[in-house]
């Protein structure tokens, strides 16, 4: 190794060897427990560190890193960075995201104009982003809210508690059934709930009801065995069938295209409304945009549902005076849900995943779609 | 059927029907679909129905009702209210309890001196508690209480969910593996956790590791296939091999008796520190006095433990001036994690549940052992 006055380290390599370089913004420290799992797994793989550094957050992507550095890569593992062009990375045959989508790259020549396979993290949110829509619904049944207020003025006062309706037979409908919505689905069964699933897509077939995304093990639904019933579309008629079948618990994990913005709004609480005489609760962990959000706040007010759960709002971050903030029976919080310690331990997981199945010729797991954008 | 004015009325019954009286404090009509399911199920059987009233608690179970209503009964369903003695209902065969427990009336000629079969409701809890459990352990490590202050100031201020810690691959410890405690283990497993078990006596055999008590369905641990590894004991030694696991949510759910008073002190919260690194968080959802509070009080200000939940403190009421109320990382319900809507709905299921074994001559489910005690 040559150290370079204070930069990132030039690879030397074994002739044999190739080489995984990993340009991400955490210290290297905190990543060095699951490199060396890698080195244990692949000794056939030398790997290189190297911390992104950035000012402000619109920096992201745009360290110059010097092409010894990058130009020898068979793998690249990478949040934002990339390398100018793809013919300045001739052996660069894996680019491992970190990141659950691709959109931030979507310009960039490695993405425009090179054919180099693409792999994201996606399914890395679903255990905290589940967590997240679970909490909210039992701080919504369970009545918290006023429980703790009570405990602040230090009264014992059950009243709030008494009123609570317990998860057993309740239905969730899950609006988007990926690795975060199979995720709510598990745990929602092991409540007791009855679970419904929504796609894009008919989901016919015993194939394609499976997850073929990477999923955390012992989490999720890899085969489409939870819901009870699925439902399909991209038009308003059959989101209605789907939202006129008595739903509880909602949550909106579709994500945000032309056709799904404002996929919830005024005739979507009027149906939820009439459905369901308990009231619906929402969970929105998607995108702001996928409910329209003056409607919404209507609809909490005029109690066409039972309230409301965002952690994703329209726009972001939310004005202070944005009405939202005090409708009534509606929790924010500030885009947080995805957060978890370890996040770029799971990130490493479906890196190694894809270096195995790298090793065995086998098809790669998360590759982006380059047309479809995921 | 005669009018009795305003009181309630004397059951005429067929010769061969038997009659189910049941005397309970809600409404009748509250009670009139689950009444309605008895009678499709049991045309043998005649239904009273007798509205338990009373002044103030203390005065629950002292009702006064015309022997004529009670003295043909074959079965009755109660919550507190109970005949004088044995020899005025000789043809009570079941006394079926709408609670949990018995201690309400072991005073009684019917407890002390008959020997009528006595079922208790024992199981309808577990939902509603294990829901409360997984909420407060959702809070905590979403560190959700900061994020609601920043609501209500409408500040989008996320570091408070920066530091979240999801659940998979956490270690939970059941101390106590009853029905809300094998509910409590269904849904951590779900969200990815490991889970271990601690009964009083060993549980060894695939029998004894079953819960042969009532289980509301869908729910709950039936053959205690869940744990990963199970402890027991009621001796320090054994329970400190127990909390020595690595244990992230310590769930108390074991029954109040002489030998678990302060089960958990200065010793314990020891263990438990030595052990996690991370903190373990507590859930008691038993008694107040499982918890040595002034210990607790301790190991939460010298952060021997990452935070408690406490839905029962010593004694009930907390009184305002406590200083559990206030102590770092304690949230504290007042005794409402029972709570349910559907506490009579499912209490009925029991009722009918031991009507089909009566008919049928098969074991009781929930039959209480006098000398035990439960």
């Amino acid at each position: 190794m040559v150290a370079m006055g204070g930069g990132p380290e030039v690879p030397s390599r074994g002739d044999s060897k190739e080489l995984l370089l990993c340009v991400l913004p955490w210290p290297q420290k905190s990543s060095e427990k699951m490199m060396n799992e890698i080195r244990d797994e692949f000794p056939n793989l030398d790997l290189q560190y190297v911390q992104e550094k950035y000012e402000k957050r619109s920096d992201r992507g745009t360290m110059v890193l010097p092409e010894e550095i990058y130009k020898h890569a068979h793998v690249l593992a990478t949040l934002h960075w990339l390398p100018p062009k793809a013919s300045a990375v001739p052996e660069l045959d894996l680019i491992q995201f970190f990141s659950a989508g691709t959109n931030h790259v979507a310009h960039h020549p490695i993405y425009k104009d090179s054919t180099i396979p693409l792999t994201t993290a996606s399914g890395v949110h679903g255990p905290q982003i589940s967590e997240w829509v679970i909490m909210m619904h039992l701080v919504h049944s369970h009545n918290y809210i006023p429980l703790y207020e009570a405990q602040k003025r230090k009264e014992w006062e059950g009243v709030a508690g008494r009123s609570v309706r317990d998860a057993v037979g309740q239905r969730v409908g899950v609006l988007g059934y990926g690795s975060i919505g199979r995720q709510v689905a598990r745990v929602a069964k092991a409540m007791g709930m009855n679970v419904i699933a929504y796609t894009a897509s008919p989901r016919t077939t015993p194939e394609s009801k499976r997850d073929e995304g990477f999923i955390v093990p012992g989490t999720g639904d890899p085969d489409g065995s939870i819901p009870s019933a699925w439902y399909n579309g991209l038009d308003k008629k059959s989101l209605h069938e789907f939202l006129k079948q008595e739903i509880d618990l909602l949550v909106l994990c579709v994500p945000l295209t032309k056709d799904t913005t404002h996929f919830i709004s005024t005739d979507e609480f009027s149906v939820l409304e009439k459905s369901n005489p308990h009231g619906t609760y929402i969970a929105n962990i998607s995108r702001g945009g996928i409910i329209n959000q003056a409607a919404l706040i209507k609809a909490l007010e005029t109690k066409q549902i039972s309230g409301a759960a965002l952690d994703v709002t329209d726009p972001e971050p939310l004005p202070s005076d944005d009405p939202l903030w005090s409708a009534p029976n509606c929790l924010i919080t500030p885009h947080v849900s995805g957060n978890t310690a370890v996040y770029a331990e799971r990130a490493f997981q479906v890196l190694r995943e894809n270096l195995r199945r790298r090793m065995d010729g086998k098809k790669l797991v998360n590759q982006v779609d380059r047309k479809r954008g995921y």
